[in-house]
């Protein structure tokens, strides 16, 4: 990551000096770099259910939360559910935002640039037959998301293009929701 | 004249005529499966950013949410938030999460199978030096999720197998996250 020497260290709300010591330490011992996150889920009937954020683990040491935070889903009456939260798919789009958006910002304060603000509209499209199991040819999932991020910074036209790309370049969850995860399923009885 | 029992219409909480009827509609009027779900993100600080969960349109019509959703994410200290909320990598495990669940209890009801619990933990891994730019052969984001799914239902053996195949089988978010999403990001200054 660039760096860059600064007059003060918090830009954008982003200790850089802390960031540049968190690369200088992850680069020097990489195990440093080794996170697992957790969530439990509960179902709570319906299309409703409910996750809690679970301890995390950086390199084998286990971080727990400052407070404890309960993630709502739900299905919206269209879908037979009762409305009481966002609903998976819209879970979905919020992980992709919030990681652009951060890694935007983390990524700027790391070159100096001075962010005022960044919005996001996102859109995903989902035909149901693909859940309903109607036609094998549709996918259950998203076909296509749209992001359309707006950037309010002191910066060049050609610093707006870069900023413009950090999200896409950097963004953990948006790497994970392009490229695909691998991801191992087990089940068993309660 | 042959009477016929009156079936009960919920199981898990999910209507199971309507869903019945859903089927139908969608098969009988492909464009009823179209759906585009949108939310709009807002960066409020340092790693904190929120989401509004807009109406999302079902067959070119518009369909509000019952009443409002905000979404927070933030990061823990570790990783140079104020830990206001999970992170965007621990909602996605969320989101995929419910999916699995609400999947699950939707098909089961479907089959006439009755659940009493389903739970599960998720678990997924990062190198923060993708994000980091630390190293072009880590990638950004997940490099594996493991989910572990317990079922409390009352099912034969074969039953179970088929209950813990219903969330990958046929989750939009598993299918969205395994098999990657086309994501187009534009960007305009604010």
């Amino acid at each position: 990551m660039a760096t860059r020497v600064a007059m003060t260290t918090n830009i954008n709300g982003v200790d850089v000096k802390r960031l540049t010591d968190t690369v200088a330490a992850v680069k020097a011992a990489p195990e440093l770099g080794s996170f697992h996150f957790r969530i439990s889920n509960r179902w709570t009937g319906g299309g409703e259910n409910r996750s809690e954020v679970l301890p995390f683990s950086n390199a084998g040491k286990v971080v727990p939360h400052k407070t404890s935070f309960t993630l709502i889903a739900d299905e919206p009456e269209t879908l037979l559910g009762a409305d009481n939260g966002a609903n998976p798919v819209e879970h979905l789009l919020h992980a992709l935002a919030s990681c652009i958006t951060t890694s935007t910002v983390y990524h700027a304060a790391a070159r100096g640039i001075e962010v005022q603000k960044v919005e996001s509209t996102l859109e995903g499209d989902l035909d149901l037959r693909g859940f309903l199991d109607l036609d094998p040819n549709v996918r259950n999932g998203f076909q296509n998301i749209r992001v359309k991020l707006r950037i309010k910074a002191n910066a060049t036209d050609e610093q707006m293009r870069e900023l413009a790309q950090l999200g896409p370049r950097y963004s953990p969850v948006f790497d994970s929701v392009t490229r695909g995860v691998s991801v191992a399923v087990s089940a068993e009885r309660l």
